[in-house]
This record gives C-alpha cells, structure tokens and sequence, in this order.
C-alpha cells in the first residue's frame, strides 16, 4: 500500500500530534483529532490524495478557515483533512466580464479589499469575513447581513472545479450569468458541505461596488414595535443593504466584552445600512428615519467612516462577546419569514420563562434570518437533556411559522439529527441518493448533514 | 390494467386526433403525436397520472404553451401529454414578504401585471412572456432581456412541489431567502426540462417595483464600435436594466414584418433600458448616451410611454419577423462573455461569408446572450448537412471564447446531440445518474438533454 509520502512532498502533510490537535475542531467547538493533516498546493494534489483514499478506503475532511459552527470541518475520526492554507490565490481577475477565479482557500475580507481596489463588489460578507474562507463559504452556501439586498453564495457562484472521490476532476457552471446545458452541478455543490466533492477552484460573479452607502442605527424600547419597523420598511419598497437586529441581552453582552457606547438601555437595535446612488440613499434613509420614528423608535445616523466602523465592530464583536459570557453556549441559527420575526421572538420569550435558560438574540432582520442563542453549559451533563428539548422547540416553532431551521450555518454534525424535522422523506431519498451517486464509498466528509 | 378514464374525469384528457395533432409540437418546429393528452386540475391529478404511468410504464412528456424552441414539449413517440392550462392560478401573494406561489400554468405576462398592481416585480421577461408559462420558464430556466441586472428565472425560485415519476410529491427549497438545509434540490429542477419531476406548484421571490425607467436606443453603423459600446457602459459600473443588440438583418426583417420606424441603414441598434431613482437613472443615461456618442453612435430616447411600448414590440416582433421570413430556419441561443461578443459576431459573419448561408443575430448583449439565426431552410434535404456542420462550427466558435451553447432555450432534443462539446465525461456522467436517481424507468420527458 501507497503512504502519504509517495503522495505527496514531506511539507505538505503532517502526523505531528500538535497539529493534529489544532486541525481537529472548529468554531462548534467539536473536537477529534484526524488521522493526518495535509495542505494541498494545486488541483493535482488534491486529485492525488482523493485517488489514495478512494483506493484505500480512508475519508476526507475539505477544510476552509474553521470558522463553521456546525462541525463541517470537524473529522470523522481517522479522516485526513484537506486544508486550504496554501491554495489561496486571485487566479484571474476579469474585470471588463465582472468576474473572479479563486482558489478556495482565500480569505474573504482579502478577496473584497482586492476587488474594492478594482471598484468591483462580492456582496456575501459573513461575520467571520476577516478570517473564513470562500471555499468553506461556498461548502456551506455562507450569508451574512448583506443578503437581504444582494442575496447568498449561491447566488454569486459561476463555475466550480472540484475533485471527486475517485480523483477525477469535475468542472461545473459557465462563466456567463446564463447557461441551461444540462442540470444545475454548481448550486448542487454549493451548500453541500464538502460531501459531494473537494472544492479546487470557484469563479463568482461580481457586482460594480455602490457609488455610497448610509448608515443607522434606530434604537427601540419595544421588540415589538422594532419588528413591526421592520416589516414597515421592507413593506414600503426599500431593500436595505443590511438590517440587522440586536436583543437587549445581545447589547448588553457586547457593551460588556468591548464597549462601543451601544445603549444599554435598549430593548433592541436595528442597524441599517443603504446602498447606491446618493441621491437614492439621501431619500430612503429619510424614509427609514421616519418609518422608525413612528414606531417609537429613535434613530442615529453613523456620521464618519469611523462612526460606520465603530457600529460594525460592534455587530462582528456580538459572536465573542456572547461565546465570551458562556462558552458553551448553544447557537443556532433559525429563519422565519421576516413578517413573523415578532412571533418568533415571542415563542423564544416564553421558552426562555418556561425553561429558566436565558435566550439572547441577533441577526439579520432584513431576511428573517435569527441567531438564537441559549446561554446554557452544554458540557453540563445535568443540562444536556434540558437544552436538546429547547433546541426540538425552538426548531418547531420556527417551522410552524413557514421557516427552516438552517440559514447559513448548515447542518454539519449538530443539526444532524433535526434533518427530518424539516425535510419529507422523499426530499431525503433524493439528497441521499445524489450523495450516493457522487461518494458511493462515502469518504468525503462522512458524518456531515446525514446522520 | 387501468385505463385513463379510471385515473381522470372524462373532460380532463383526450383522444382526439386533432387535439393530438395540436398538441404534438413546440416553437422548435418539431412534430410527434402524444398517445393522449391530459389537463390535470390539481397535484393529485399530476399524482395519479404519474402513477399509473408508472406503472404500466408510459412516458409523460410535460406540457406549458410550447413557447420553447429545442422541442422540450415534444413528446416521444406514445408519451402522454401533461398540460397546464387548468393550473394557472395564484394561490398565495404574500405581500410583506414579496413572495407569491403560483401553479405552474399561469402565464408569465400575466403574472407580471396581477403583481404590478401591488407595486411588485418578477425581473425574468422572455420575449414570449405574453404567452409562455411561469412552469415552462422554470422547466427551462428562462432568461430574458433583464437578465443582465436582475439574473434568470433560477435567481427567483424559492420553493417547488413537484411529483415524481412514482407519483410521491416531493416538495423542495424555502419561503425565505437563506435557507441550507441539505442539497439544493429547488435549483436542481430549475432547467431540468421536465426530466427530474412534474411541476405543480412554484413560489417565486418578488422585488419592489422600480420607481422609474429610461429608455435609450442607441443606433450603430458599425458592428465592433457596437460591442465596444456595450463593453464599455458595463465596465463604467453601469447594470442597464436591459442592453438589447439588433444586427442589420434583424433590423430588416422588423422593418419588413412591421414596420416601427427602426433606422434601415444602421449597422447595429442597442436598446438600452435603466431603472431605479429617478436622479440615479437619469445619471446614468446621461452617461450611456455619452459613452454611445464617444463610439460613433447616434442616441434617442424614447420620451413616451408609447414611445417606450413602440421599442419593446420592435425588439418582441423579432422572432416572428425572421420566422416569416424563413420559417424552417435553425436558431442557436449562445453565450459569450460580452466583451467577446465582437469576437463572436466576426466569426459568425465570416461563416456566412464562407457558407453563403445568412445569418441573422439578435440578442442579450449585457450579458453576451446571442441569438444566431441561420436563414437557410432545415427541410430542405440539401441544406440539412450544411447547416448541422455551421451549427457545429458556431458552437465549437463559442466554447472557444468561453461561452455556451445554450443561455436560456435548454437543450431540448435539437441540441442534444451536442451536449458532450460542452460538457465532460465526468459532467455527462452525473448528470445522466441524477437522472436515473429521480427517474429510473426513464419515463419523464424523455429522449430530452441527454440522446
């Protein structure tokens, strides 16, 4: 039998138990040690390690930054991770076309300062945008607060080269916004958590990057009036650029780990932000302005680039400010119809008093996409039982009210186990089916999404 | 065995010769007689036919207002036609969260106006949109004009249901806009033409109506300086709403089949139109029709309503123009990146050159959409040889330039044949597995996409 070393050169892949531990977890805080950690530098590579472990029968981990809160990254015990570090490159700008080949292991806060230099535009902006990877963005088809306006991965991936199990390599997509040749491999692949194949290059479209933006903050003394704002501004034909939404527990949390001067006061905040032409954004943050007014709400408008900073600093500071109050919390990520975010709000309201475990809340109003987060020890084992069946209520309520119980962060291992709370049992024949017809020997990242 | 009139009330299918006559044939031109023809009235209907075909192993071919032009509702020799007319209704327009769901037999024109009334926009227009069906536009992934700013028929889809061959309903995707849990199967049916599942229900993402619209027309009399134009507006950061391309021939035959006062004599027109706040559009008209001058063009903008409406039929009358003109010519619907577009038409001319065959082009310059008419006559046994080997020629001229060699009219059973110049091995071979997993009796559409 072949080893890693005929595979590969000896820097690219380790068996040192330091960096075996390292690459063992990620942002769920899951944790087990793969069996080898290998940092791939080119399509061939990867193709020659997926052709090993398809011959020998050993499973694969694709790896981005970490970042993923479901345990995506996460190995199945023995598996050998794929990390990205090295492939990380701006293959080729084509800036007349608007579009941009990557390597996946790209960060995402690098690839939007290039672009911006270039007056180009990649909307998706998750909150780990300053470390998370485009390859693990589109593995788990990653949002963030922009996606009210401008929409997801999904919607910005064109072509993908990806490697499968056996080693071959795939090319899926065109680089032009249309093409109907056959089924749609490209968003198959986008959101398949590294299940399907291992993601080696991606080209996503961009946008020219808005002539100016505006930003609000709008403090409310009432979830319920801050719900039916937002309803109110959505309703009258404005689509913010972002619209997120911060709880009194969420504000407070954040005023305590870096204080930005948030009011702590607050039953909630909404940030808004508007994108486009001057004039355009002068008239709709007026809008916002008086819509919010209305609904008794008070709003401030960011006068600088730092103002603008300091309020987004905040927003991105909500995920370690809330880890930092309770490390193990549990996070979950639920999206309603945005009309019914007060309902939403309410059911968690009353679990919260039912339970006696406080459940604080952020996230993105403008789609209706919650973060729910149970400030519960989840490695208590007196606790385990009793937050399982927040999570099973929290997620019925969120599908009572039209909604899914993923919005960005997949399913990874944590959610396993409420798939088919949401899905019908022929939506999981077919997905089983196609994970089947890419991976019959199951080796790429087993134990993701299926139980 | 069980025959029809014990799965469906006697007015909901027919025998009658005419009727299959009638329902034996599309825009591609092609013919071939259903075995019967069916009107299902809701889901369950759809279910038990799909059942009972099953069964005893029939094929159903679906069926919108064969608007498409590569024979997708074209039934095989003995399939049962799946038609739609009766389920052409909207069941629910939620207007907060600007989403409506509709059955997959309304019409798109009509649809259009029922949302406009609520101060809504569905974006994809295909020139048929008078005619052609939400469910047919969603079976081949309809583009149209205002693709370039606001993306094809897939951009919009946010729920299906659908029957599968066994008849099981599968219901696939979300009623918001973020939502991973699992594989994408709503974006796998999108453009699947009626292979993977049968159609019944689809809920579609809404836009505000834009508040505002200029219409340029931008008049050429030379074919590069044309194109550089159009490169030259998209890089200035400028997302028209729609960038229209009519070359000499079409301008002709329009003027010949009615006439609208298109100048006879240029070389090339673009019709240009942008959205939005009405400062911010007049902005940038401004500098499109700065940006037209500077390339040797002659700018008119169309200061009516009527003026507006009288473009639109222009540009909608192309089709049928050329078709009056040669009735059995053979139409490609490619894609190039659009700043190849001047590259492709070059090619495209020195063919006809070479050939003495004319070719007539039109299309979605924004997004390097082209319609590529090639006026001989396919039934003429002479021409059949030649044409396929242009046809083939202007396929293999697109794939070099990195384009496709279908944007938005599918592949259908015209192009078929030429799947495996696009695609790979390992393409063709998931595709045709996806197939088979939905369909393993092979009794949906077939002989569609895959020969």
């Amino acid at each position: 039998m072949k080893r890693l070393k005929d595979i590969l050169p000896g820097d690219r892949f380790s068996f040192e138990p330091e960096t075996l531990a390292c690459y063992g977890f990620d942002a769920s805080g899951l944790h087990s040690a793969p069996a080898a950690v290998a940092w791939p530098e080119n399509t061939d590579d990867v193709s020659r390690l997926s052709r090993f472990a398809y011959e020998n029968g050993f499973a694969l981990c694709p790896r981005g930054a970490g970042t993923g809160t479901t345990g995506g990254a996460v190995p199945e015990r023995g598996a050998l991770i794929l990390s990205f570090e090295r492939m990380n490159r701006i293959i080729e700008l084509d800036r007349d076309n608007m579009t941009v080949m990557v390597e996946p292991g790209i960060i995402n806060g690098r690839l939007q300062k290039e672009l911006e230099k270039e007056g180009l535009f990649y909307p998706p902006d998750p909150a780990s945008m300053n470390f998370c990877t485009i390859g693990g963005n589109v593995a788990e088809n990653a949002g963030g607060p922009r996606a009210v306006k401008y929409g997801v991965t999904r919607d910005y991936v064109m072509e993908i080269e990806g490697v499968l199990p056996d080693g071959r390599i795939l090319h899926t997509g065109v680089r032009t916004a249309k093409g109907v040749v056959g089924y749609d491999l490209t968003r198959l692949i986008v959101g398949s958590e590294g299940t399907l194949c291992t993601i080696t290059r991606i080209r996503l479209r961009l946008l020219p990057l808005p002539q100016s933006v505006v930003t609000l903050l709008a403090i409310f003394d009432d979830m319920q009036r801050c719900g039916a704002a937002v309803s109110a501004i959505m309703s009258a034909g404005i689509i913010p650029r972002t619209l997120e939404l911060m709880d009194r527990g969420t504000i407070r949390a954040v005023e305590n780990y870096r204080p930005v001067g948030l009011p702590p006061d607050a039953e909630a905040l909404l940030l808004i932000e508007l994108d486009g032409h001057p004039e355009a954004i002068r008239e709709e943050a007026a809008r916002v302005t008086a819509t919010c007014m209305e609904g008794g709400g008070e709003v401030q408008a960011a006068e600088s680039e730092r103002d603008r900073e300091r309020l987004w600093e905040a927003r991105r500071a909500v995920s370690p400010a809330l880890y930092h109050m309770a490390p193990f919390k549990v996070s979950e990520d639920v999206v309603v119809p945005r009309t019914r975010i007060p309902d939403l709000l309410a059911g968690l309201k009353a679990l919260s008093g039912s339970s006696g475990i406080n459940i604080v809340n952020f996230g993105h109003a403008g789609d209706g996409n919650i973060h729910v987060n149970i400030m519960a020890d989840r490695k208590d084992g007196a606790m385990v039982k009793e937050v399982q069946v927040l999570v099973k209520e929290i997620f019925r309520i969120t599908l009572e009210l039209g909604g899914t119980i993923s919005g960005e962060h997949g399913i990874g291992m944590t959610k396993a186990r409420y798939l088919d709370m949401e899905l019908s049992r022929a939506e999981l024949d077919m997905m089983m089916g196609i994970k089947r017809l890419f991976d019959h020997r199951n080796i790429l990242n087993p134990g993701k999404i299926f139980t």
